[in-house]
């Protein structure tokens, strides 16, 4: 029992040995592995600061260095010996690293704390993650900016309360998701800068006594700031609590052109038709062909708002510094990590497969009375207050429903049974080339617009 | 690639293959594995019934039945072949079925659709998981109680605003937590007669054409109810989101035990000492004895609320019938599951071996004027109304802050500057002991009702 | 300034008068206003008991009880006069009451404190609101089962993934939402128990020297029982959240079935016309008629799922008895109970006025190859394993599909193409109305088990 | 009834009344209200642009404005004349408007739509608003800073785990809470810049037809930007989320501040009174004093998590482009941003008067060991491998443990029976001010750091 104790790097102060179950309960190796390859790169830099401050000679350095070498060799090679006491990653390396160089092993850990260490570790893999996410929404927003070059001329019901509200191209309405999607990645690069900035040398909480230099493993590492306070420091979950907001922003984002995808992939809408190869059928139903990746896209929304909750729960009312509570942030991160680039990679995969029927579009378009408010505008361009305007048109499509008509279909005499400042001049209006090409204000859905815009973003 | 969208039960609609990234995206294996040996339960089941209907032959089902226990016992052995165009554990199941027995694995789906399928596995499985939570619940309860016992006489402060209120026995706040769990207990109990209703025969959303009956599917299984309407059977989630509410309302209270765990273990308190077996060390902080079991089961409280946000947000908003969005409920499910078992498990193997600090307990209850109540209370019984007790009193304590006196420390005279109606009848009233004992209104602190409340429970 | 502390109750032992940011920050008299009668009626059971007890003289009670209804005129009146130095509504009630009969108001609180009198109000007041939601649920349920009558024959397209899966009566649609009102019922009905607890007599936290008899007092108020533990008792709040929780799987109920009625709403599907009464329209596009009250009802999802969470962090890792923090407690239920009963009220309203397009219904389910499970079961009871049925009828979609065709369309040689099983007796199961007459598994879709049903549930 | 259509803008299309139960459900007036300053600024630049567009007559401009400009007066000081029959705050103004000025009233919502125009006036509104949190903010981080100055000598306790773990300056814990919200200004400011684009002219959903200048109004109302999509301009609200997310992580560190303040006010800790001004007492037990104020603070991090979820829940799976589900973002806003300045103002008001009892801060900073890592520091710089050391020096804590001895008390034959390295030389370290003064790392707690902290933020 007393050799088990004996196997902690805290056990000198205590007298009986771990209970297994609370080992069990206690370690995060299972989810903390992944960080191994960012630990030893920490633990690199760390090394050749303690050698440029004389805290280790030179040769010490080196051959811990070689010794990590080896390790992560292990590491990438899979053959890494995993040992169940080992209580975290950052334990299981440098035990494996002092079985490789001996006690030497020890003084890898001087100044710094698994406190700072871990932070380290998880700003270099988060910072690296975010960039790969940033390259995943780029990548979609390349392939909504094809789509919406593809379909230039397309043009589709514009909805509001799921009601055909006025005529737009489907262009618009795919960059309306480049938009979310830019502002997206705005806040994720600026997320970054404030990952971006380095943990280590805070130590347990206080900092340390001995002569180290923060400014050279910011250096080695390429953090462009270093941390202002170490109780800050330790405590310090912001960054994480950042992320997963938006990543909640982006996927909820994705919720509603997955919420989009199923609906136009439905019969009634049929403006869609999804690639057999992003589709899947039903164990009982011979004929089902389902859209079980948007489906899951916009499900999948509910656990990156779930981590976000779980870690802010986390948080909430713990005194400084460090606490163990704050092991719970690695999960969230991870599974939101991981949903975020599954959602990106799927839907960056699908979208450029993705059948527009234009015809069904088109003729959507047409229904559902979406020029009215063209025929207002056309009448406060004659002088009517749009108020007056708004009700005279309602009044006119009031009586199409009565009668079963399109506005396209009445005559002039019709019109002016309505107003007499109707005139032969109204008809050209009533095309959805016309209502989508006068939509010219800045923004608006007019052709040139669209066009304007993917020249400004470089599409 | 025709032949890998052949593998697809589904595949027959199909014509082109699927992506594989697409494959990666949707598939559930990973984590519904864990429902294999309910997935097997449930076939034997259905397949016993489709038998007694005539829907299958006796030898057919003697065939499949065979067919399944094989498949058990090579999931029980570790030996199970799965695959990674396995979609999920039902058809992976499936597959290795009809491997073993020929195309008549494929008349195991009769009537029935991964729909209804998947939900009695997660109703089976989840069955089974409350009813052990309720035996650790249980069990904790028992340790508590215990320590009530064991702890019977000795008197602490209780608090509220974290300020010393008035003294409390020991016992009475263990108690407190006792009460908690047995809500919990209710609750879950009533959550599991919601759970235990047979969705099976639901078939996809409409039930089925075939003859079945699933009043015996009912009892070969178990249930002892049947669902009633298979489209909401198909869609429905309640019963997930009920369990990890009750669950989330279980570990906001080990939130709060394991808070005051952390607070008396603290040097400040000092009322506890943890057992070194539960307490860990820090890497850089020789003298640390850290209570990270408390701090974990406080900081596992994140991830149960986030389980339970992360559910409700997949089914709001989600129209009839099936989605699969549905799919997003597993993983909550069952992290909530492990997460509750491993709290409940580690507070129960620890909590005998906290060692209460009797005398700091009983000191502390000493200060704080928590005898004050006492005073007010014992001029009201003079005849003084309340709210006049309570000022009187209220100017004796900031007289004594002023002077730096406790209450015991006042002479008969300094009372009577006071209030003529104090009297030598005033200073017996002035013991913990007194205060505890005189606590006798009902769920009050007195020791006769904790011993009441104690054989009640049959403790 | 001394003055103001003075008006406090609790001031005796304080040198310094509140500040004003402090009074404005701690006050919640803004929204426990709303407990004003039931903080009344709980006083006055209060008094009757110690009076029985002889704590009270009756000739003090009654002065009290007198008083307190004068109160109770004022505030049923409108005529209260609230001061600006109420710090709650217990407090301006004692106030006023004491203005009323002098003093002796002052013992009115005699043997309670705050912490146990705001849980009475707050378990009188929910307890009624409580029969009032469900008796809300009741109104709705019965406008669902009076239309499932009133449409008893009109069939509709089942949807899985919201692609057409297999027809079904829109009876048995409307009575799905019938079943999961009746969970919600069953939950808050078990709620209502274990709100149904007497908190008062639990005092600041360790009950009371006093001779109370609480019992009595649960007689007075119709509490069946009374809480076991006082610090437990000033401690809880799962009664709280568990009923926000029973109403966010509630609404998440009414935003399943919102989200389809806007769909349904929706020139696409067009199942529905939504009544004038309950539509709005646009301030600028004259034809718009919007479904505002089902997107409405949809999007309170979200405060009563916010209400819940807010909640769930307050209490996480507080320590024992109260804390101030549980004040946060008050307006999220009562925001929402608002909410529930208004979703509840606005839906019962709406719900008999919509008007079904049976023929739109009938024509969607007619579209989608809805029949194919039938056609797959036919080849099954031909002796066809399911699995190989499955793909059989899945090729025949596809050339279908290829073709233009639909199943109904097909010839007996067309259909033998695909498998000389097929037969003549294949053409009367290709109707809508067979499809769903031969559902009729427990649960399915058929005609007879809806009657059976709606006369099970006594409509 | 057809005079009530009749009032609605919207009426001309409908045949039937609005229905009470629904106008009652869908109106947002009672909180809307709180923009109606800022909707009267933005119509009056509309009004402007109109002009300059000749649009408007300058005649019909000017009169305009005088009539925005009259109802103005009669919001500001509270005669606006509300009608039950308003359905927002703008339909009221323009009701009002229309009252003063005539039908020319009608000519002001030419071009614009309540999409954007709600949109503008929550962006005007929440750019103040933002700009008022940081100042309060700032003033918060200045009563940090002072309180930092006013005690720069003062070492207490540093913990981890709640533990005591080295000695820090009292200074150097407060600056940790400055980072904190130096942090949130950033995220603000940034916020910000998202908030601050000019939704107005997006129309409903499409721009509009009408030569409307977006640029023109932008300058107006001093927005930088103009937004780029008409269709994700009114359907977005990821400014709200990122601001309330923003606050989630502000509240989040106010609620740690708020759980020290508790612990520190606590008779066990002790290391600070609050001023009778800001604590309130109990309506039972006459001694107490209670930390209210950060129980709150505490407590309204809930609400803010909570309205978080909220506005999240509402738009997941929300299709483009408006839909009413969007009136609900309003509340969440309006009550985080009362929410937010509350507990800041507070904060910042008690703060100042916070008494640290210094004496009980040094001797808590004594006990525990707290110098541990000092000894193993001295014992690394004697060439002792780190891992080694702090086997020694644990080994030492539990012999004093056993002895119940402090470290300071040992003498050099003590500790030389641990390690022969140990010389006199440790001795001049074991005191707290060698150990500040020594953790001279960049960010630690070393006076000097504090002192260049402070200089470098300018206090």
């Amino acid at each position: 029992m007393k050799r088990q104790v004996r196997n902690k790097a805290w056990a000198g102060r205590f007298a009986a040995a771990s209970n297994p179950v609370m080992e069990a309960f206690t370690s995060s190796l299972a989810f903390d592995k992944r960080l191994a390859l960012y630990d030893i790169r920490g633990s690199v830099a760390h090394c050749r600061m303690l050698v440029k401050q004389k805290i280790l000679t030179r040769t010490e350095g080196e051959k811990i260095i070689r010794g990590l070498e080896g390790v992560q060799r292990e590491l990438e090679q899979g053959r890494f010996p995993f040992l169940p006491l080992d209580e975290d990653i950052h334990m299981a390396i440098e035990r494996r690293l002092t079985e490789k160089i001996g006690p030497l092993g020890g003084k890898l850990h001087t100044a710094r704390s698994r406190n700072d260490q871990v932070l380290l570790d998880v700003c270099l893999y988060l910072r690296d993650e975010i960039a790969a996410i940033q390259q995943l929404l780029g990548a979609l927003q390349k392939q909504l900016t094809r789509l919406a070059k593809r379909h230039s001329t397309v043009v589709m019901p514009g909805y509001t309360h799921l009601q055909r509200a006025q005529p737009v191209l489907l262009a618009h309405h795919l960059l309306a998701y480049y938009e979310m999607l830019s502002r997206d990645r705005e806040r994720l690069q600026q997320c970054r800068e404030r990952v971006n900035v380095l943990p280590l040398g805070a130590g347990a909480l206080a900092g340390t006594t001995l002569p180290i230099d923060r400014h050279h493993v910011a250096r080695l590492l390429g953090f462009p700031r270093v941390s202002e306070n170490s109780l800050d420091t330790v405590a310090d979950r912001d960054f994480l609590v950042e992320f997963l907001s938006a990543c909640a922003i982006l996927c909820m984002h994705l919720s509603r052109l997955a919420e989009e995808l199923v609906l136009w992939a439905s019969s009634e809408f049929g403006f869609i038709e999804l690639p057999d190869a992003f589709a899947t059928g039903s164990s009982m139903m011979p004929q089902k062909k389902n859209p079980d990746v948007p489906e899951l896209v916009r499900g999948k929304t509910g656990r990156v708002y779930g981590n976000l909750f779980a870690l802010l729960t986390v948080l909430k009312g713990l005194p400084l510094s460090y606490n163990r509570d704050l092991q719970e942030d690695k999960e969230p991160l991870f599974d939101t990590v991981d949903t975020v680039k599954g959602v990106l990679t799927v839907l960056e995969a699908m979208l450029p497969q993705v059948v527009f029927r234009e015809e069904r579009l088109r003729e959507a378009a047409l229904g559902g009375f979406t020029l009215a408010t063209d025929v207002a505008d056309y009448l406060v361009e004659k002088g009517v207050p749009f108020r007056k305007a708004h009700e005279i048109v309602g009044a006119v499509v009031r009586w199409c429903l009565a009668e079963n008509k399109r506005l396209e279909q009445l005559s002039l005499q019709e019109w002016q049974r309505f107003s007499p400042l109707f005139g032969q001049d109204l008809f050209p209006r009533l095309t959805l080339e016309s209502a989508v090409e006068r939509r010219r204000s800045y923004g608006g859905t007019a052709r040139a617009n669209i066009e304007r815009r993917l020249r400004s973003i470089g599409a």
